[in-house]
């Protein structure tokens, strides 16, 4: 066991914008709330899956929506407690410990102020290992721990408490709830008992979160590849060092597809990376410039990341800029999501691409084939 | 104390449907779902509120949006109990009572199905003592209790609770949640305790919707002027018989406004009635047809209900067509709805009339004193 205190708030946000894979919301609005419950609550006991006993009672807390940062204001601590509280009432029996649902982006943060408001641990793990959008793909999920009853609150104070019959439908209604929320809403759903919390959960992710951010932030001070350094402590490869030289936006089905053109860069030069996004990065394909060879170069579950080369710094969808001199790296989702029943939710055809999953370790095997 | 069996369902349908005045949804489904629940639990006791206990629990049952009936199905009884059971959890203790919240229209019969399943008495009150659209429109509501924490749930079993800072945010949170609910929700809400019981709901109206049914069904067997017999049962004044000439709609702020001209036939020839609905029937005014002279007849939250001349049977605001024999009728809304404060959630002003509200009452004082 350590603590959480407001001096590793930085790196931990730092980590979770890359695990957020172009999604997953800004973490500085989760570090600013994380820090104002620490200031108030104190710091946060982070204990491994390991440490949770058989009775314990699990709470994951997340975040759905982006909060609106045009509102020049900290969400309120306010609806966190309520939501705590309501969640509490739903089940019958209060929180021994919080942990994060997604580690990916700005919900990596809020269970540290639960985790501070209701002074009890925080788990060192979560149910995604990344960021994805929707409530069906989480780990969880997918092996059979419904997010019913599940709670969501804004920051006016309203709370909802929602028992779907499945998560498919949970998600349909707190989608449409989140939006009357204001589009952004706090939650704590899919509890897990101890005894079944390490079949369920990515151990380790706060911990690995911290470690990148870390990782990120001496590189910088100390001048060395920023890239190199995420790389060694993610444990994934780079895909290619380029130049954005195209971003194609397509409005489909409710959903914003996005396609970005990365030209490579000095050793990657001669090849073109195209990433495409929804919200998070999706799928990366990787062809030659004159377009007689294109492959798959990596794709969901596996993570995917583009980084500010100069900076390391994660860049979201939504910062994907014609010009942009970045670097798209990747690494290998947990396990469990490579299964067959888990890729339905979350394997490429699970967002409308037309081809199977091929884990990233094949891929970069065939790549090293290619003569390119 | 008497029994609500299978037998008085039908008039208690039709006087539902005339106090929906216009809207509330078409009591014969409800008549469905309460005669299947009395037939699988049995017959309904239907007690006065003196009959109430201080320490009795009162849940009102209602219904939000319409069921599909191009789904040409029963809506299931499933939701009802687990609606039921999720209401009991969130106040800390069962319901003593169930209560229709809205007589208008099909609110007036589920009441029966969740009494029967709970196997409880109803308490012949309700909220409105007619139909309005939103939950602030409540008396209970604008009295100063709260619709939370209500239970919303849906055919398939999905339950939710909300527990809104006011009934605002309760209502747009609920009608979102409806709409993804399929537009039709069941719901449990406003709970009471039966100390408070009387001064919040209008008392015996159960009774007076099937008066009113019982009076039309009697009039049609007994070939007797229907709408006179309504008129009797109801203590309302006759506005105007005559034929639609005009019905105009217009879509504002979400909302259809919708304005039919009733040309007035035998004595009341030589004048023109128009009634402006959105869910309900909102404001009738007056005019004799050279159109020198104007005036209202009558206005929210007065009742004023569009009849079948011929039958008696309501017309919705759905239903007002070119050509319709219709007999326009108002009755003086419950006293407490005239109040400075309740006029602002359901006076002319609240639906977008620029105008004051004038007691039903007073009006047809105003129209005696006219020259035609």
């Amino acid at each position: 066991m350590r603590y959480i205190d407001e001096a590793v708030l930085g790196d931990l946000a730092r980590g979770a914008a890359i695990l957020g894979t172009g999604g997953g919301g800004d973490p500085q609005l989760g570090l600013l709330i994380a820090r104002q419950a620490i200031r108030e609550h104190g710091p946060v006991a982070l204990v491994h899956p390991d440490d949770v006993s058989a009775g314990d009672f699990v709470v994951p807390v997340s975040m759905m929506g982006a909060p609106a940062v045009a509102k020049e204001k900290l969400p309120s601590m306010h609806p966190l407690a309520a939501i705590l509280e309501a969640f509490a009432h739903a089940h019958g029996r209060a929180a021994t410990h919080v942990m994060p649902a997604e580690i990916g982006g700005i919900a990596a943060l809020i269970p540290v102020a639960a985790a501070a408001i209701l002074k009890v641990p925080m788990v060192d793990a979560d149910m995604m290992g990344r960021a994805f959008p929707q409530l069906p793909m989480l780990l969880s999920s997918i092996l059979g721990v419904s997010a019913s009853p599940m709670v969501m609150g804004d920051e006016w104070g309203n709370t909802v408490v929602l028992r779907g019959i499945d998560d498919e439908h949970t998600e349909r209604i707190a989608r449409t709830v989140c939006v009357e929320m204001g589009a952004s809403a706090l939650m704590a759903l899919s509890a897990v008992p101890g005894s079944d919390l390490k079949s369920v959960v990515v151990e380790g992710t706060v911990t690995r979160a911290e470690n990148l951010g870390r990782a990120l932030r001496e590189a910088q001070a100390e001048h060395r590849d920023p890239v190199g350094a995420v790389l060694d402590a993610l444990g994934g490869s780079r895909l290619l060092d380029g130049k954005v030289v195209d971003v194609e936006t397509r409005t489909d089905g409710g959903f914003t597809r996005l396609a970005a053109a990365v030209k490579g860069l000095d050793s990657f030069s001669g090849t073109t990376l195209t990433v495409r996004s929804q919200n998070e990065h999706l799928v990366a394909m990787l062809a030659n410039d004159d377009g007689s060879h294109e492959t798959l170069a990596a794709s969901t579950p596996d993570l995917i990341m583009v980084l500010d080369t100069a900076t390391g710094a994660a860049v979201t969808t939504e910062q994907l800029r014609f010009g942009a001199r970045v670097s798209v790296i990747a690494a290998a989702c947990d396990d469990r999501y490579r299964q067959q029943k888990a890729l339905a939710a979350v394997g490429p055809r699970a967002f409308g691409y037309d081809f199977d999953y091929v884990a990233l370790e094949n891929l970069v095997q065939d790549e090293a084939k290619a003569t390119w």
